[in-house]
């Protein structure tokens, strides 16, 4: 029997996904399980971009073209408008999701060996991304203590090192909700035009802003027009994960091109998914006011209910719809695992993403955990009652 | 200005698709193309598949599991054993289409710098992705004169060298439409099994075969359970390329663990081509008969074409629906180009893949083009009389 690729072997498993088996087994035993483990909203997706779906006739599902429909990119630039930031159809390049983004930024910006600089913690499939594009993953902390701000300047002025190419951000942040601020931006600007980098911003969770941070997009930096890449996504902005419709804006035309050469290896984007991204463009602004509220809602309980247990750090964030909290625990793996294997409450538990997923510091994150509020107030409360319930057993023991 | 990684500017540009900005200009400058670059055939999708996933009622478009829905994957076995293959749902793995299914199993099965060896001409991207994953790619020519033949036993092992972990085979063949007879696929898995590789078969053109090699799947050889690795998609089967929806089949368990992996970096298969791959399980065999009689008519009419052009050399295959044909002329990209910019016939013109990205050996192909045989009888017609005027245009000068 031939052996799996060492590689295969050393790739890290996901910690948003990882525990799937055990979530699913809980299920079949008949017990209900709150997935706050995944950034899977309850959000409808726009019933009228559904809609036009549905009503679009289609003879032949068709590959479209390796960057997207040029219907589709044609609409974009209106969207980036409302931002502020002024775009061309031939900057947006269409994916696979965020994720296939991500990945094709990699390999057109970084040669393997070098080194990408992120803060930590950080979105986990990052991590899993520069491993396929054998890339090495540099990481800053930051701290809970801090609300988990960007690290200072100094601290990514001590790491950059003749191997770094690039620095990759996610604002707002997934996995601890922080929102950069503007200052921080331009600051950080002038050391990646110093160091001639790319400077990679995440920015899928651009409409969930809820503090006095408001969103400050990179591509605004006009001294980093070659230098600023965006992944998108509408995922998470409309609800629509299974859409797998993600982008990579680029004002740097030879980037594009490149990146434009990986695309055509994999022919297209999916066909329908960008049929309803052309659709959800239409949806308005009420949409977002709304799903926002509700968002905001969400994690005014999950935070007062985080920070009302007894052990648990938990600061207020500012953006996207994730909590990292520090619980009394010592091994977050094996906690989370112990929730679905183990314990309920009521005939339920809750599914949690295991902090030390999101740290490329091996060891870093071991008491921590991330909660996505994708569920309703109703569906919170009983979530952080088998946390609070889970918890009170863990210190009995 | 930071520099494109260097792999990025050394990434192979996809014959099937780099041509498309001269294919662009062509149309908007008035002028009718006919594409027999691309396998996007004018098939209809079938219908009532398509019916189905407008009546599914959708709240929140979700992501699916990694390995896709389970409810799809219940129903696959079904269709593989109209094949006599035994599977069970745990054995497939759903994929963005046949080109994830590659890439992924490339990781999953080789380490860096490690080899895979495979037929040529071959599908043009396998050589991209297998310099996505940082392997080197080793061809074994196969010929024209013998109709693309699997090359024989004695030339696999001869390329055989330590480095050698997998072998890599298209059947039916893109882009030659040879079909390879199951005498041979026995007698290639005594040298697996003797070198202990991979094999990894590419079977996405199961339903056309229209000769008297009757298609003999990789996954009926018992001995190599543990090797043999198939890449599907419906793309092809149900002409539904825009769905994204492929696979990876294994009765390795560990290796598709592996995978998994991968699929879980990247989250989801895309969740409307699930829907629709779904639905189109329940296609019944009067829709592939229909289907592949039409392409067999369309075969006979591009390869009597062919043949009666003079200096054109051109075999009849068997399956897939790619004729893979030599041509009086110097340089493929050169000439394809030239098609597209600079020709035309009744204000028409037609977009052909040039052959030499389809060999991974530098230099070859250069007279050699595929045309996929994708367009009704009418348009193929007249795509032949451009190609037949065009050549007569080319040896006038």
């Amino acid at each position: 029997m031939p052996l799996i690729s060492q590689r295969g072997e050393e790739a890290h498993l996901s910690p948003i996904r990882k525990l799937s088996p055990y979530a699913d087994a809980a299920k079949r035993a008949g017990k209900k399980v709150y997935h706050l483990n995944i950034g899977q909203p309850d959000i409808l997706t726009p019933a009228a971009a559904l809609e036009t779906v549905r009503q679009t006739p289609i003879d032949v599902l068709a590959y479209s073209p390796s960057n997207g429909n040029a219907s589709y990119r044609a609409k974009l630039p209106a969207y980036y408008q409302r931002y502020g930031i002024e775009l061309t159809p031939d900057q947006i390049l269409v994916t696979n999701g965020a994720s296939e983004a991500v990945y094709f930024t990699l390999l057109a910006c970084m040669d393997r060996g070098q080194t990408l600089l992120a803060p930590e913690p950080m979105y986990a499939n990052y991590v899993g991304f520069a491993e396929m594009a054998d890339v090495q993953m540099k990481a800053i902390t930051s701290y809970i203590e801090t609300g988990f701000a960007l690290p200072d300047l100094e601290a990514f002025r001590r790491a950059i090192t003749p191997d770094v190419k690039a620095i990759m951000l996610c604002n707002p942040n997934n996995p601890t909700g922080a929102v950069y601020p503007e200052s921080m931006l331009r600051e950080l600007a002038k050391l990646v035009l110093e160091h001639d980098l790319y400077l990679i911003v995440d920015e899928v969770y651009r409409e969930f802003c809820y503090g006095e941070t408001p969103f400050f997009s990179a591509l605004n930096l006009p001294e980093l027009e070659q230098h600023v890449i965006i992944i998108d996504s509408i995922s998470k902005r409309y609800s629509a994960c299974g859409a797998r419709v993600g982008a990579v804006v680029s004002r740097n035309a030879a980037l594009l091109t490149t990146i434009m050469k990986y695309a055509e290896v994999r022919l297209s984007p999916p066909s329908y998914g960008q049929m309803l991204a052309e659709a959800l463009i239409e949806t308005d602004a009420a949409y977002f006011s709304a799903v926002k509220a509700e968002y905001q809602r969400r994690r005014d309980v999950l935070v007062a209910r985080l920070q009302a247990m007894p052990g648990v750090t938990c600061y207020c964030p500012d953006g996207a719809f994730y909590v990292f909290a520090k619980l009394p625990i010592d091994n977050c793996d094996r906690f989370c695992q112990w929730l679905l294997e183990s314990f309920s409450h009521n005939n339920a538990t809750v599914m949690l993403a295991p902090g030390s997923g999101f740290y490329a510091t091996p060891g870093a994150g071991e008491q921590e955990v991330r909660l996505a509020y994708v569920l309703n107030e109703t569906d919170l409360h009983a979530a952080m009652d088998c946390l609070e319930k889970a918890l009170l057993v863990m210190s009995d023991e």
